[in-house]
């Protein structure tokens, strides 16, 4: 019946944009026509795109489906399509036209069945023959549960494919996975229906105005920023998302997601890469905003348990008990508040804490993206003089004003201080009065303050964008599943981490504040006790445990804490043995584990004595040092390269001589023991650090091997059962001969050995290890819980 | 005639402590008693002692002397003791008695000749004979010109010494020379007389009531300040004296002097390295304290003439012409305002900026120690609700202030989101009210404040610690020669720098405010056209010249501003390579011109491609690398301890193989050569930088050698005419396939040879530098002023 009707509006020439479609048509089918982004956003936006475009050259349709039979589905899309509201810029006359058009043009399908797909597209192809119009592409706006995206997908492309020379665009709502593995299935999933450049992910914070315009804010005023956009200028970055709201009446949903993945993992990572991105040389081609955004995505150093502060509203167990049925035993470990420190290791920004805030149940409702300047002024004259507007004393900052909050408007903050920006006047404009505001610490009348001519909402835009084909506008498969590398392995090792209770509202007081402490975040506030989640695990969970092992004394704990120990415990060594002889001498082993015990005293032991430190490698395998295979260039890459040892004190194991590996006649052994003589009093190390295979050998020393196990010989060229099978190794003598030696051992791959090991006596040549025992120094075993108890 | 007062008076018992003097006597001679400053604070101070010390068990008599006859000298001193005043917490009764007593215990002496300190010697020993007194000690307070210390120290050494057993003390006013060189002889001068600890040097500073409890407080409250005193949380210290008054009256002191002289070198500095030193393990033991002290001097890092701003007020030039009787185009460029950037390498405070400011004719007077701290917090809950004293997001700031402005007493300030001080309640008193006060951009309110229980002057707290014997309130010659040796450089440097003129008080506006750029200082206002000063240095004397040297290139510039150019030149050449090849190959020259260089890339060019550079040796002197002789060694001070290239990246000169020195056999040239073709394309270096010596030898090829000039070795062992005679270079073939080769030549010592080769042909066997001149590559001359016009 729609169809019939429009078709003659058609033969009668009404629709002049479609009759004279020359640029072609485009259907656009919003899947899930009914749910509520569609009512609230959706259909306004594309009604938004009609009003704008209808005079572009191409025709348009929109089909909204739903799982809903015809009838139905019909009376309740076209309540919606009723309400649709003009915007204040446009006249109403025009605009009542122009919504009568768009009711005509829109008509409702059943989508269920793969039938119900090839009637679709039966009938697109018909009207587009009935009216003789080229086909410009289709737009299958998903939205609809992640669950039902396999099926239409499948569906779209085995039945709705628009034909050859038209496009296809399928726009996609979050979730889009819940962590790394699931977001790669997701992604492979649409791989095998979509062609990338088919898909538009959606994150609505790129389509916000503020968000929208740092990109082009950075490209117009590069003059002033080009100078003080980096890590010697800016002191910090906050990109926050606060709300009043809680969770209430989408606990089903929240419980599972919690607000790093609601919120961090997507539109405060993306708005903060607008931020960090290296500026690609053209901004309108897309690619290369892409690329850019990737590789600032890329270049985010790892997040540690200790990186986030968490916080849960108090009512939010009791909304989830009665939301979900669960019992009143039922504890949640979801976060509704998050506050995360993150470091970008660009040359650019290294160093500059990132601090991306958001929760639920908060005291305002308010979203921003602040850039912090370091004062570098010192003013001479006396406070009272100081002009306001001008002073290079007062804070320096740039701020992008989301939305809500006191400001009420998306915004474009600058310090006055800082620079006039260049402005687009044909979408900024500049904001005067308010002179009693106070904004971040300033009244507003010392920043450049511009909002936005027309207030766009952000669907309106991203449909906008859709129809433009600016795929920078959206996620693309590679940086989703970057954000997720990223995030994945905080999410997997807090997720049994109790967050901070706190009251919601206003009452939060100062509960939630935090601070950044040694490259961690902490809350300001000890924990009130009166909040205390009694079932939570309890701080003492965390602790460790001092003990026995092999009758030499054990430090256990999580991996994580037991690394903090360790790096502590060899800090102190380090100290005490600079004290004592103005020196320290440590031998290295390569492996895994130790790399987490590299990068912890590389990033919180900024004191640590280096300057005085003599760093030997305890075994080698025969590869080149530049070969990633090689323990030194692990140890370079997490140690070495981000502390100051002197270039002299640094004692890589020679396995390659005259350019080839390992061979007996060049002497490395012999090389290697001498320059051990030469330094280390007595051959005797400060510290060895060890670890453990899981066959029980040690440094490069394996079992049914005597090599290196005993004698005079210092330094030995082993086999190892696995490749490279070549090594070079301390022998266990030297090992001996120490003052202190750390065995580290770590994971559960390594609890059978440690089970051994722990029952057997003085047996290297069956499990190497066993045969560490310091003549005169003392041993020392950390052992992580997975490794001691599996 | 007052002998026999005293002498009366002791034998009638009126005066306990002398006559009970179980402890001893102490003579106080006061030189220059009837000058300023003994007016002004001296007698003053010496009263307050007497007063303090009466029940002390010490016996005390009080010589004022000076060149003026007995009769005028005495009437002239009496003068001014009669008008010593009563401190305001001693009662009227009591004071009066012991001003009587004061003055009975004083007496006047000329002294001038040898004969007169001679006499002086005799008369103290009769007393002490009458009185049947022990000697303590004797202090002599040389408050007169510095021109008149030897004469006097040579008098009191032959001729005023106390007999053995008891002490002798000298008190020192400054100035304590002008630079390195006049000091460094000063003291000289002065330990032919007495022994270092028989010396007293005043600054006055350190007397002053919040200067000398910094040490104090930073040990009562080393729980908080622990772990926030350093480099990781001060964001900035700002050590600040400003004065309103200026020179006038005192030109004749000033002109010679500046306000560097006359206030940074001696009580800025002072003021900040009570800030910076380590804290002694024991407070108490003067040693200690000295010693860290000098320790925190030697760590400040040498100035650059960047360091500074400087600035003349207006009205100076013409107090000058009439006071010294100059003519009208007479030019000073004495500072009267100098705001320095000063850096500490120690590792608790590197990174940190000192801002030292000082300056005549300000808006205001006041004197602080202000350390800010970084903001390492977020505040979660909205600023609205924000509670001014606790909240972790306002600044959080240590003040010591010293005096006057908008307090007007000495103070102690924390802010109250930092911590509640531990402050000695006998001294210190809580002070609260003013809470319309705003201080350091806080209201008063958001600062715990302390000030003195009783204010006391400089002067009479320093005299006390000279009663004390506490060396560590007074300047040892250690601590004054590493002051000046830190200071000397800087002051030579700017020496015909024209300051920049300011009208003085409020009228200074913003024209002294000034920036942190780079490592650098920069007034943040633009120089005023008007207030030029026409006949100072133009800013084109600054300014590089561009021309022609032996066909080639030439850059020339004062030293300072070239080797800036040359940095900037070779980070663009790094920039250019690495865009082009993703490497940058470097070969650097050793001897000294390089230095400046290195440290110039250090400190100023953070964004070098420092990881994607190698670093290969131009040529090597014969010695370990560790040996201070080693090119390697200074390259590596100077340049790799402070910048990030991987290891794998730097290419020391193999001199040192086999445990022995550049012997042919072991192929260290062959090695090296190796290593070049192995990673440098066609082994043609991206830039080699040279340098040029006296006898127009280059790298390590010397004249009338043929080694190195010619041939296919890449690398040769060579001859020098000077010690170590045995080097290893790059030869002249491999040289000239580099694609850029920059040669540094600077200081007049390079003139004749500059002069010399500049009119030379090619020939490389006279003067190997001739031979330079790359096949396909680019030669670039960087010469000096001094090199190129002598």
């Amino acid at each position: 019946m729609l169809r019939r009707v429009l078709c003659t509006m058609l033969l009668v020439g009404a629709l002049p944009s479609l009759a004279e479609g020359s640029q072609g048509h485009i259907s656009v089918v919003l899947l899930g026509a009914t749910g509520d982004l569609a009512k609230k956003y959706l259909w306004q936006g594309l009604f938004q795109l009609y009003i704008d475009q209808v005079s572009s050259g191409h025709s348009f349709t929109f089909h909204g489906a739903a799982l809903t039979d015809l009838e139905l589905g019909q009376k309740l899309m076209f309540d919606v399509l009723k309400k649709l509201s003009c915007p204040p810029d446009e006249s109403p006359n025009r605009c009542a036209v122009l919504k009568d058009q768009f009711l005509k043009l829109s008509q409702y399908h059943q989508l269920k069945t793969a039938e119900n797909y090839t009637a679709l597209n039966r009938e697109i192809g018909i009207l587009l023959h009935q009216e003789g119009l080229k086909e410009a592409g289709r737009i299958f706006y998903f939205s609809v549960p992640p669950f039902a995206y396999t099926e239409i997908a499948r569906h779209i492309n085995s039945s709705c494919r628009p034909p050859p020379g038209a496009w296809l665009r399928v726009v996609l709502e979050k979730p889009f996975g819940h962590d790394l593995e699931s977001a790669q299935q997701m992604a492979a999933e649409l791989t095998s229906f979509f062609r990338e450049e088919e898909m538009y992910r959606v994150d609505h914070y790129l389509g916000k105005q503020a968000v929208a315009h740092i990109l082009p804010f950075r490209d117009q005023n590069c003059q002033f920023l080009d100078p003080i956009w980096n890590r010697h200028h800016v002191e910090r970055v906050e990109v926050v998302l606060k709300e009043t709201v809680d969770a209430k009446g989408r606990t089903s949903f929240y419980e599972q997601y919690g607000v790093i993945r609601d919120v961090l993992q997507n539109h405060l990572t993306e708005a903060l890469m607008f931020l960090t991105m290296e500026l690609p040389g053209n901004l309108s081609k897309a690619e290369e905003v892409l690329q850019c955004k990737l590789q600032a995505l890329q270049s985010l150093r790892g997040l540690e348990k200790q990186s986030v502060v968490l916080g849960q509203y108090q009512a939010y167990a009791s909304h989830v008990q009665e939301e979900l049925q669960k019992g009143q035993n039922y504890v949640s470990t979801t976060p509704t508040f998050a506050g995360v420190l993150v470091h970008s290791d660009s040359l650019r920004w290294e160093g500059v804490p990132f601090l991306l805030t958001s929760g639920k149940a908060l005291d305002e409702r308010v979203g921003y993206v602040r850039v912090l300047f370091k004062n570098r002024a010192y003013c001479t004259q006396s406070e009272a003089l100081r002009d306001a507007g001008h002073s290079q004393c007062k804070p320096k900052q740039i701020v992008f004003y989301i939305g809500h909050g006191v400001l009420n408007t998306p915004a474009v903050l600058v310090s006055r201080n800082l620079f006039r920006p260049i402005m687009p006047k044909s979408n900024w404009r500049e904001v005067v009065g308010q002179p009693d505001l106070h904004i971040f610490g300033q009244p507003l009348s010392d920043y450049y303050v511009y909002s936005p001519v027309k207030e766009r909402d952000a669907y309106s835009v991203l449909i906008s964008n859709i129809y433009h084909g600016r795929k920078d506008f959206f996620i693309t498969t590679e940086n989703l599943l970057a954000s997720w590398a990223f995030w994945t392995p905080l999410l997997n090792s807090i997720s049994h981490q109790a967050p901070r209770l706190y009251p919601g509202g206003v009452e939060n007081q100062h509960y939630l504040d935090f601070e950044m402490v040694s490259g961690e975040l902490a809350f300001t506030v000890a924990e009130p006790v009166e909040l205390l989640n009694p079932s939570g695990p309890m701080p003492s969970d965390y602790k460790t445990i001092q003990s026995k092992f092999r009758k030499s004394p054990l430090v256990s704990a999580w991996s994580e804490v037991l690394i903090s120990q360790l790096a502590s415990d060899v800090e102190k060594t380090a100290s005490r043995a600079v004290a004592r002889s103005g020196q320290f001498h440590l031998a290295l082993s390569g492996g895994s584990s130790p790399v987490a015990l590299f990068q912890r005293l590389a990033r919180h032991h900024y004191d640590f004595p280096w300057r005085h430190t003599h760093l030997w490698l305890v075994d080698e395998r025969c590869v080149p040092l530049t070969d990633p295979e090689s323990n030194f260039f692990s140890l370079h890459n997490h140690l070495l390269q981000n502390i100051r040892v002197p270039y002299f004190n640094v004692h890589p194991m020679p396995v390659h001589l005259h350019q080839r590996l390992c061979v007996e006649e060049d002497g490395g052994t012999e090389l290697y023991a001498k320059e051990i003589v030469a330094l280390v009093a007595n051959a005797s190390f400060d510290l060895v650090l060890l670890g453990v295979g899981t066959d029980g050998h040690t440094a490069s020393l394996f079992p049914h091997s005597e090599n290196g196990l005993e004698g005079a010989q210092a330094v030995v060229l082993t086999e190892s059962p696995v490749k490279p099978h070549q090594r070079m190794s301390l022998s266990l003598p030297l090992i001996n001969k120490a003052q202190q030696v750390f065995v580290l051992v770590m994971g559960k791959g390594k609890h059978d050995i440690t089970t051994q090991i722990s029952r057997v006596g003085r047996e290297p040549r069956k499990w190497p290890i066993s045969g560490v025992s310091p003549s005169s120094g003392q041993l020392v075993w950390y052992v992580d819980y997975e490794a001691l108890l599996g």
